[in-house]
């Protein structure tokens, strides 16, 4: 048997474009923060999005906000009436992310508070 | 009974800062696919994981593969020898992403190849 049976060939490993895409897209700075917020509590209006996460500032989540709606993940209503107070929505697109942000808060749960210096190699 | 009964306070939100942290760390540009070709195929060279994530550049997957070295994600095996090739594998800490992995791949396949405009409200 050949020493390399059974593995892939190294020239044969491509990142896949999609996971790539989709791990830059949740990653940007904030974004997967607004995500898992609108997974948790959402429809949400902007300033209960903004006090779930305080360090962002009402700028950046409005662009980011904008964003995800350019993308498809996310939905605003706008109510009508005198003082509508639009909220924000996760789309069946941004909700089929839950997974991946449990995955991820799971993870992040296990590894994160404890120092890098005692990671061991597996 | 009270409408929002059953609904947490908004005031209660707050996004998880472990998650908050895991998710900008793997989505750091070009974190991910580094990660996912190790997964999918370490331990490898340098060469190896270049030819897998096409469009990286030498020098960022240098410093990304340092960066991951410092969280301790990633270990680098350095052998001795007139010819070494070190190879580069992810510690415990770092195998433990795959399920995030994952689904941040299924999702990807699933959504990213669809026009956004095409999505709808859920």
């Amino acid at each position: 048997m050949p020493p390399e049976a059974g593995r892939e060939q190294p020239g044969a490993l491509r990142c896949c474009p999609h996971y790539h895409e989709a791990v830059e897209l949740l990653g940007r700075r904030w974004t997967g923060a607004i995500v898992a917020v609108l997974l948790d509590g959402g429809p949400l209006r902007f300033s209960e999005i903004a006090a779930a996460v305080p360090e962002l500032s009402d700028r950046l989540l409005s662009q980011r906000l904008k964003d995800l709606e350019d993308r498809g993940l996310v939905v605003r209503d706008d109510p009508a009436g005198p003082a509508p107070h639009p909220r924000y929505a996760l789309t069946q697109m941004g909700r089929e992310l839950e997974p991946a942000v449990r995955a991820l808060r799971s993870w992040g749960r296990r590894w994160l508070d404890t120092p890098a210096s005692t990671f061991r190699p597996a």
